[in-house]
């Protein structure tokens, strides 16, 4: 990658993490690109050189936010064959990464359905993408003798964990890795199963040097 | 209650029900009020005769929700004291809920943050009084030694309840009394231990007779 290249990516980085600020706190609709511009210092001209309209930029935003959490998961999967652990580096994995961007969450989960065309279908096709590789891990862990669709596991397993947007405060609420501790937990075991209790306390170790934020510091 | 008193009522849940179908498909605030009147086929000035403004309209459909919600959870809890039992009418309660009002509930949650002032102060409360309900139902059932946190349990049952209006599909994905009670066990025996294949599959008769849509039919 030559430098010139690299500024150009941390530059439309910066914008983008800001932009998602601006939306979350604002919402999308009443959030003018005057109003990226001001908090950016990026100049109106100087913000269309990156981006053509302000869906395009909640494109940009929902894309990288997808890509990094995928290739965020492939690269911790690869390491793992135990499914047990399959499942939780999957969960640790999406949680610190929405812990860590809760911005960006937001926008996601709120403006999901904004976006029309191609940026839709180029965004649903890596949700899809996702989906699919989280079912495939739960998969591996739920036997079938649960009886537990495969629609309503990975769903619920979504729901659990992106619903956080709405309630969890870093700080005030039990810290991350405690988090994905009892969310696997109450997964796998539930929450009344003496197993639960006697689960295995996973240990924090695992994520510990990944760089869940997306967005070069 | 006197027959005026009645067809008023009738009248304004006709309003309510459209408004949020309308706010659902084309997002709150992409929708304007001469919109609601179309679909209602009410005179904007026979509109204003119920609220003054879109906000205040917002407020009546997440007002007349909660409440809803809140007092249903309240009549089927009266019946039970079986700790398990008290869990699963929960469960049934919201999830019939919200798969019989989906338009209603993706309004709900993507306008949380919408409201201002008395109206957003007064359905905080509400929403603290219904979480506080399911809180004090989970702590019966959840033992202390599985060691979740009370807000780690209630907004992960949260979650997965309301994530549903993301995707499912009546029709194409399981019915929502096969939805309670794959949820219900779930969360209370995890989806790997061995008693989530035993669990008892709870009946589906509970909540056979109760009406769950908000809105008189």
């Amino acid at each position: 990658m030559t430098e010139v290249r690299r500024t150009y990516d941390d530059k439309l980085a910066m914008i983008l993490r800001t932009a998602a600020a601006v939306f979350a706190e604002k919402g999308y609709h009443d959030a003018s690109i005057r109003e990226i511009s001001r908090a950016t210092g990026v100049s109106l001209s100087g913000l269309y050189y990156y981006f053509r309209s302000k869906e395009e930029l909640l494109f940009l935003i929902q894309h990288h936010c997808f890509t990094t959490l995928v290739e965020n998961l492939e690269a911790v999967l690869a390491d793992e064959t135990d499914p047990v652990m399959r499942f939780r580096v999957m969960v640790d994995n999406h949680l610190r990464f929405f812990v860590a961007n809760m911005a960006e969450m937001k926008v996601l989960s709120h403006e999901l359905g904004t976006l029309t065309g191609e940026f839709r279908t180029t965004v649903n096709e890596m949700k899809r993408r996702y989906t699919d590789a989280c079912a495939n891990v739960l998969e591996e862990v739920v036997p079938e003798e649960a009886g537990i669709d495969t629609r309503v596991a990975v769903f619920s397993l979504f729901g659990m964990m992106n619903w956080i947007y709405n309630w969890y405060h870093p700080g005030r609420d039990v810290p991350v890795d405690e988090l994905v501790n009892q969310m696997s937990r109450l997964f796998l075991y539930g929450c009344t199963s003496e197993d639960s209790g006697r689960a295995p306390d996973f240990g924090s170790d695992i994520a510990a040097d990944t760089k869940p934020s997306i967005w070069r510091t």
